[in-house]
């Protein structure tokens, strides 16, 4: 039986994978540092396949760079060690949800992940830290204590060091203001790019301190040519400036493979903005005029013409026109270009025939006739004017989304304190906006929304949102690391009084003091709220989540590599396994390593006295007992699993694995076994 | 008599100077490649002075650079030897205005300035080239080609070399795209930078394309440290995109010397946005309710409610209460922070002293009394409320700019295009925008606003609107290319017409097709319009311009630098002027070569037979005439200029050149005396 890997996807021998794949004569064979062999990429034969189309050392090239940069991108390629560990009784719906919540690093989480979401993930938003200088008590605080992350879970990185400094606040007169922030943000946006799916989108918010840095990171990592836009989220309201009141932050946003959409001809599109207020107005009219469509009309351009430059209805006020079936705009009905057919259509009041406009019908005279019998021609007071199609506003309700998102950021901060009960964040992003964005990038059911940078868990709000508003329902992942709540580290009252209200609700919820309790009872209650408020629609909707944990590695040798173990030290190790380790935890690593997504229905049954646990139907079937016995391995067999997987301890004997190989040849040759 | 010199600022000497001026150990003379002694920098010796301070070659550091980064730099300190040419018969009120207008590729105009203006200029404001990689017609071409370039003004860069490809349109394709653009932008603001004044402000706007590399290059040049925001231009409405509609622009502000701002205590207020409409309103619901204040403010609160976010009146919805005075909001009276005085105010209906606020009142018992007098203190129902203060709207009309420009652009497209007869422009900017930055930033009467990307004038629109509807009067200096308008480099039907359009303009005007022609007919028409507007208020408004051209120097040795003429060339060069140049050009050379302002008064008056030209009052004498008379040299010395300015041609001989010295010694020994 092999040894099942349980590393993280490496991506440096990826990428030796990828140049090989090109240029095989620029690989090589040699012994590593370790004294194994492995592949190595010759840069000298790669340097001539590529002539003279090499920047040399020190030449004046287009870029930006910052201390340790190499270091950072190397960061991004080593694989962690690390597991994530499920955690029941935090979870909502553990057994059904699709949704995950995972706690730890995000660095580390995502690499955990790489191997099992690489190219499957629809969507990601994140609100990273602005790197504003100032008090982070929930967000804007990447750098933990060396001591604290190791009290919490044991952690450390892959490389056993760290690089930020620890619980320093990162400020201005730092020499290192922006490279502590870029050696953050870098290796995460690099992992973060192979979990997209082809078709996949990033929106990335920011404010003006960093939009510049980010952007030429993200140029680098996700293309400039990939850049869609740098949107602009306007809202907030601070008075407290001397020379500019900035009331709005940026989001950048980037696709994968622009070309792929180019292709695929791919629009975005949303539900048009302020059309609720237009029917809102049409209706009052209605009431008002009854059949006086002429009034309702008059009416209803006075109304445009009041609105401020902004308002979302504005955009739509060509939009004015009204009959008995409703409101419409006067379209064009001339062939786009000209040279349309030419024929005659007979005015209804006068019957004689109509101006032709030069560039000839739109359509065919059959059309034509068609679309007159369903009044959906315009006619002008007789035959002199050119009739105009009626374009209506409920059979358009969609066009292009605008890069300003207009929105009062007080009133997304109100609800979301009538949520919880008092005001837990200082400046929540709204849920409707990362709704729309989820609308119109074009996420369908079953897709993945990833935030790695989730806070107060807004992006599962809005996932949930979508599935209810606008038909569309996206699975998502959230991660969050277990930030400490502490009023010590604020810096104004404001934040004082905010961290002391998180404080009380996690005392009430009997939970550590961590932005994670907050953000999984945020989620708890924001699908709690919209089952109660949609009770029919909302019957299937999943408001639960599957809470994970990122945890050392379930084996013994955590500062060994799995796969350095040589088959010689494979029995010398009776039980490698951690004695607080759970099957249920040994089960999440497998799933890992076989890439089979976290979300997968998990099931337990006992079989002739063992617990066998099957993942994803039968696709995985694992026992982690020991003293497996023929009985049970043939029970399994007979199902016929993708993968059984066991532990190495669990088989009595040499002869007793030799036996249960057997069985599976005789009862599923195509079952993959593993131990690990 | 001295030998005026004739070249532009030379930035590189002036930096030498500043090191030596630190470190004189660092700096040497030695003899320089011309043959001639000069001060260079001992780089070594500099180095020491830094020690460990030092970035290695090599090093990863946060930058950014690009191809010709460098050379860029250089580019920008390196002198010119063109010169500006007044012309009389384009300007407007050339004898009284103050305003400039000139014409001419803009690194050399800023150079040609810089002397003169440095440290002058109170605000920029610039549309640059977006490069958007589609047809420029108007604004977005800043290659321009060798030959058309020489054949309309004879000239060429002070290197004798061009470094933009020409006449190749700047597309994404092309792999210098960024880099050509960046070599463009980079000298220019260099340049533009030594003219702001200590507390002088630069706006630059950009869209999405360009505005990364554009802040890294301001970080650069203006210092991170003075960058004050990235606002948002919103308003364009484009509906053609795939991904998103970009609607929005940004523009970037930096001061030039923050230190010196927060020093002075510096703030930026301007007039409220949304006024109008709140005032409007009240005056609706006074001429509708008249003294029933209580309906005026029932329904002042419902406006405010249904303004739909975004709306500028929306963000004063607190001004919400009335009384016969008008709109006011209920302040807080009691001491910030707490521990203000507390003594007993009786309540005017129930006479009882009413709840004292824990804080103490805010002001003395005194003060009070006069407040209560005043009827600025709004008493509640009875004694147990704590009164407020009453602010009044009327009394705190300004405030922090926020950093979104809401206006919709068709909006100054269309007034723009009313003025001119046609639209003659893709995007104008808004002057109305532009008129606030001139206003929030703290510009006063007389100081310089400065646009050297002027294209259709909207700079100077914005400073004569300035004048009338916000009573400040500051003046413009507006640079442009005049860059030929035809339709053959046009890629849109759109931008065909509107190139069309504004052919046809100049024709009508008999003026050749440049874009120049377009901006002085705006200025001009707009000046117009303004006085017709308000012809009390107007009366001494500068609607004017003076026209000045970039050429050539005036001096025939153009290929030498006149300060490198040696003594013994000065007399056997007999005329040393190119013939086509006449005195009034020879004397705004001169006044460059002063440092006096280009806008400053000219008068000419006839002495002895001789046409004698003062410059601002009597700061400046020239006469360019040959065959100069002690009798003239005699009256002019008797008024006692600052300087004297002669061609080194006018003197019979070298003994009446020392007569002339001897004459200023003794009418007016102070009187500095050049040749040119």
């Amino acid at each position: 039986m092999d040894k099942l890997h349980l590393t993280s996807h490496n991506a440096i021998a990826a990428n030796v994978q990828k140049i090989a794949a090109l240029w095989p004569h620029c690989v090589a064979e040699r012994i590593g540092p370790d004294g194994r062999p492995q592949l190595a990429v010759d840069f000298d034969k790669l340097r001539a396949e590529l002539a003279d189309n090499l920047i040399d050392q020190g030449e004046e090239r287009y870029q930006f760079t910052w201390p340790d940069k190499r270091a950072a991108a190397r960061r991004a390629n080593t694989p962690t060690t690390m597991t994530l560990r499920p955690c029941r009784n935090e979870s909502v719906d553990f057994d059904t949800t699709r949704n995950l919540y995972v706690e730890g690093d995000n660095l580390e989480v995502l690499k955990a992940l790489r191997e099992t979401y690489m190219g499957r993930v629809k969507m990601i938003y994140i609100d990273p830290p602005y790197n504003t200088g100032n008090d982070f008590v929930y967000r804007d605080h990447f750098a933990q204590t060396r001591t604290a992350f190791e009290q919490s879970s044991g952690l450390f990185d892959a490389e056993g060091n760290q690089t930020l400094d620890p619980m320093v606040r990162n400020q201005e007169s730092n020499g290192r203001f922006h490279t502590d922030w870029l050696n953050m943000i870098y290796p995460r946006l690099r992992v973060a790019r192979d979990l997209l799916s082809d078709d996949g989108v990033i929106f990335i918010s920011i404010d003006e301190k960093e939009v510049n840095n980010l952007q030429k990171v993200c140029n680098e990592i996700f293309g400039e040519v990939n850049f869609v836009s740098q949107l602009v989220w306007s809202g907030g309201r601070k008075n407290d400036s001397k020379y500019i009141s900035v009331s709005h932050e940026f989001v950048l946003c980037y696709v994968r493979n622009i070309a792929l959409l180019k292709e695929k001809k791919v629009v975005w599109r949303e539900k048009k903005q302020g059309l609720t207020d237009i029917y809102a107005t049409y209706d009052n009219l209605k009431a008002k005029y009854k059949e006086d469509t002429e009034s309702i009309q008059r009416e209803l351009r006075q109304w445009y013409r009041n609105l401020p430059d902004g308002h979302p209805a504005k955009d739509h006020r060509h939009y004015s026109r009204v009959d008995s079936k409703g409101i419409y705009f006067a379209s064009d009905i001339s062939w786009p270009g000209g040279g349309g057919p030419k024929y005659n259509v007979l005015h209804p009041t006068t019957g004689k025939p109509v101006a032709i406009p030069s560039r000839g019908w739109i359509t065919s005279k059959a059309n034509m006739e068609q679309w007159i019998k369903q009044d959906r021609v315009d006619f002008g007071l007789d035959e002199t004017y050119v009739p105009t199609l009626k374009a209506y506003l409920k059979e358009r309700e969609t066009s292009v989304p605008y890069s300003v998102f207009y929105k009062d950021g007080r009133a997304s901060s109100k609800r979301l304190a009538a949520l919880m009960g008092d005001k837990l964040f200082e400046n929540p992003k709204d849920e409707e906006i990362i709704q729309r964005m989820i609308e119109f990038c074009g996420v369908e059911d079953g897709d993945i929304v990833l935030d790695f940078f989730s806070g107060s868990g807004t992006t599962a709000h809005s996932v949930m949102l979508a599935a209810v508003n606008k038909g569309i329902a996206p699975r998502f992942i959230l991660v969050q690391w277990p930030e400490e709540i502490s009023i010590k580290s604020c810096s104004s009252e404001k934040s004082r009084k905010v961290a002391m209200a998180a404080i009380k609700l996690c005392d009430e919820l009997s939970v550590p003091h961590n932005i994670c309790e907050i953000g999984k009872e945020r989620i708890r209650r924001a699908g709690a709220k919209i089952k109660a408020e949609s009770p029919l629609t909302t019957a299937d909707l999943d408001v639960g989540f599957r809470v994970l944990k990122l945890d050392s590695s379930n084996m013994q040798d955590v500062f060994r590599s799995p796969d350095a173990i040589g088959a010689d030290d494979l029995f010398a190790m009776v039980d490698n396994v951690k004695p607080d380790r759970t099957a249920e935890d040994l089960l999440f690593q497998t799933l890992l390593s076989l890439g089979v997504e976290l979300s997968a229905r998990i099931e337990a049954e006992t079989l002739h006295g063992h617990r066998v646990l099957w993942a994803d139907g039968t696709f995985v079937a694992a026992c982690f007992d020991d003293g497996l016995t023929e009985e049970v391995v043939a029970a399994i067999a007979r199902r016929q699993p993708a993968y059984f997987v066991m532990r190495d301890s669990s088989a009595h004997s040499d002869t007793l694995l030799d036996n249960f190989e057997q069985l599976f040849r005789h009862y599923s040759p195509t079952t993959l076994c593993r131990v690990i």
